[in-house]
């Protein structure tokens, strides 16, 4: 005898959420079952939600960001940001982090990616020839290379740092690496500890 | 100077996200990001996934499980399913889990709650006179009750005790309690641990 299971537009609604990032198939589950709990009124509302953003969203042709299709990008367009400096990150989602440390006001660049042959993404999957355009037109005094310090992170700073030799006035600067702000002796890993010794600072 | 944040088509999706149950702030972000880079057609599969489902999948007026507006319930018109057993649970999603355990065929209804005080949720309204309904109406010899051991579940349960007086000829059953299976004696909580030495077991 066959086993109960969902109606198949639940079924559908499930395999739909397990495909989010972080969701699995329990979450998927509860969520699909919280939502048919919820009324028309909020299907209606949560569906709006991602098809606007899906129809309003654009990506910036110039930095990689989010950008609206009416109101623009509002880092490239910010007329109080700084443009003699150019943050290079993996990711758009890299881009807020940065911004909310209210260390950065300059331009951003995402490359939407990063090298990794395992994935079979090289250079020219990444948004590197509009970095190249970008620095040719614009006049950017620093790029910082704010990619993360794992392999695939190593290998893209390594090869944008052959790259920028064409632009030899450019000040090229990494992210610090080094012990996390509170963080613990007891809790850091090896790696992070031994550059953390490597980069010291000298206080007097 | 303002901080750059997503456009507000993003802001208006991360709201809704977060509303869902288990996404926190994090995970709303992370997922919206995912949804704008996935394209067009992707969209457009996801909202039909979450209105097809709210349009077309109803509760069933007899058990509470989803049923298809189309095929109806699975198992108020399952034809091989044991008549003569009732198993009441909490809410619908409780009902899956019993039945991929294998072990019980019956009937199902579903109370949508449990009676809770201080969320203000009194027997009214939970599906109470919807069962007694079928109690009177329908040949059943057993009711299961497999609510939650909680407070709030063991308070359902009492009460529903106390309406199963009328039904003198109805046996009324409760799931065990006990050690979960393959859990050893080091990771069980004291209250699992003294129900488990109350409902012991002769072996020989």
């Amino acid at each position: 005898m066959a086993t109960i299971d969902y109606p198949e537009p639940v079924r559908i609604l499930i395999t739909q959420l397990k495909r989010l990032p972080g969701i699995g198939p329990k979450s998927a589950e509860r969520i699909a079952v919280w939502m048919l709990q919820q009324g028309k009124e909020w299907s209606g509302v949560f569906v709006e939600a991602v098809g606007g953003a899906g129809r309003s969203v654009v990506e910036c042709a110039t930095c990689g960001f989010f950008a609206s299709l009416e109101r623009g990008c509002a880092i490239c367009d910010g007329i109080e940001r700084d443009r003699s400096r150019l943050c290079v990150v993996e990711q758009p989602a890299d881009i807020l982090p940065l911004e909310r440390s209210g260390a950065y006001r300059g331009q951003y660049h995402a490359l939407r990616g990063r090298i990794s042959p395992l994935d079979n993404i090289g250079p020219d999957d990444l948004r590197i020839a509009e970095l190249i355009e970008r620095l040719k037109e614009e006049a950017f005094e620093e790029v910082i290379l704010a990619l993360r310090s794992d392999v695939e992170g190593e290998a893209t700073a390594n090869y944008l740092g052959e790259i920028l030799r064409e632009f030899p006035s450019l000040v090229v600067s990494r992210l610090a690496q080094g012990m996390p702000a509170g963080a613990g002796l007891d809790s850091a890993d090896e790696l992070t500890l031994m550059r953390a010794l490597e980069g010291r600072i000298g206080v007097r």
